[in-house]
């Protein structure tokens, strides 16, 4: 299934995401139209989505898409989760997940606005996992049927706001509104081709700036579902932002931040893409 | 008002709540029984609650109460908030408030039992704001109108799983299961006797390990609602744990953290106090 959100509204996209079924109206009340509830009912919505024909709905602006997954409980994201972004970053690799949060208000839709408050915005392209079933202690055998699926998401970066603090503590400077789009829809596992090897890139305008594969994870899905778990309970709608790969603006050279009127485009294989305009904020 | 949550139920408090009145009952369904649904309803809540008189309510036995706001969709948290408890951790205090969160899972009520998951589990408690109205860029002068009201607050600390990182991410370590006791009930600002100035005091049994005034933080309440509110939107029920003073355990000379068995008893003027057992886990 690949579930969007529109005003507040649950959404099941045909396999292109160009035409969907409100998925309260189809299903005649049974489920919805809060997007949340999908996520504590995905066994009984998939088994009514295999009789439903999503190709054959309503067209679907993807810039009318809010968030897919709108209010979790929980966003947990995970610091320095491929080498190369460490090694770029000139910092260890951690050696257990190192986890921050971005607050769920900075959630955002697929093509939402970026406002930039200073000259030192970055990007971060991610494979963000939803939590299904959830649970504690999942061990990493199972952690994949506690997962409902996978959405592309930015962990944008006001790295001026990230770094303030003595020891830094990152989650403010990456919860400014709109700075954690996510989507275009959350993908269930089931459409993923390789749920552990996805190819993922960023560009700015037309540069390539990240590319690379979810293979390449320090800490691949399980391990930090099983570790996360060990820690707190996971819930459904629980957010996981999975780390990025090198590429980053703020330790290119020269540096390179986002600016007024660029676009930015991450896409993941299989799971579509997001495009966030830049703006300067007043 | 005194608003406390029993069994996901919101409770009215008498002044010294020990009595009280399951609302959604009470109110003939008016409010609750959701203890969130208060929050977003403060005004009106008042006004009801002023006709009755919840000392002559049933007994409410504190041990068998939840967190007061038992689901906020944020919790930020201040680090080094007090310039004492900066100094005795030998950092420099923030020229900002130092954001991080402990995620909501960790909430648990003011009785709650606290488990010891490593040799270094360590208290500080912490005034915790509850915000009622909130909203985006708030005045420091109106920041006490977004409030709802307060409540005490422990931010118990796994130190080894705080400081595992580099630079150390502290959410995850001060989010273990019910390492977030709060309570005994969300205390409206018209109760609170000075809402910028009251006395908080932590024991370990019998011993005095924290005891200072909420009038020494570096950034005050409505600081922090105006700098927070310029980042993310508050919106009702979000909580602020807004820092410790000096005394907590692992800067002691010698050090000192939670043991088996040991009682930890964290009080502050005119809210009550938080009784929280420590048991080894297994």
């Amino acid at each position: 299934m690949r579930l969007a959100n529109r005003d507040g509204r649950l959404l099941l996209l045909g396999a292109d995401g160009t035409r969907g079924l409100d998925v309260a109206e189809a299903s005649g009340g049974r489920f919805g139209p809060d997007p949340m509830v999908a996520l504590a009912s995905l066994d009984a919505l998939r088994d009514w989505a295999a009789g439903q024909d999503p190709a054959q709905g309503a067209p679907v602006d993807p810039a009318a898409l809010g968030p897919c997954v709108p209010s979790p409980a929980s966003v947990f994201a995970i610091g320095l989760n491929y080498r190369d972004h460490a090694e770029e970053a000139g910092l260890e690799a951690p050696k257990a997940p190192m986890v921050f949060t971005k607050f769920p208000s900075c959630l955002a839709g697929p093509h939402a606005t970026v406002p930039l408050h200073s000259e030192r915005v970055d990007w971060e392209v991610e494979l963000v996992v939803a939590i299904g079933r959830g649970g504690r202690a999942i061990a990493e055998a199972d952690a994949l049927d506690a997962v409902a699926g996978y959405c592309v998401g930015q962990d944008i970066s006001d790295r001026a706001l990230q770094f303030k603090d003595r020891p830094p503590q990152f989650s403010l400077g990456k919860s400014l509104d709109a700075y954690g789009p996510i989507g275009p829809a959350l993908v269930t596992l089931d459409e993923v081709s390789d749920p552990l090897d996805l190819g993922l890139t960023c560009d700015v305008g037309d540069e390539r700036m990240q590319d690379g594969r979810t293979r390449d994870m320090i800490f691949a899905v399980p391990e930090l579902v099983a570790y996360l778990s060990r820690h707190c309970p996971l819930r459904p709608g629980d957010l996981i932002f999975t780390g990025t790969p090198a590429g980053v603006g703020s330790v290119r050279e020269p540096r390179r931040y986002l600016a007024h009127g660029e676009v930015l485009t991450s896409r993941i294989e299989g799971l579509g893409e997001l495009r966030n305009r830049c703006e300067r904020a007043d």
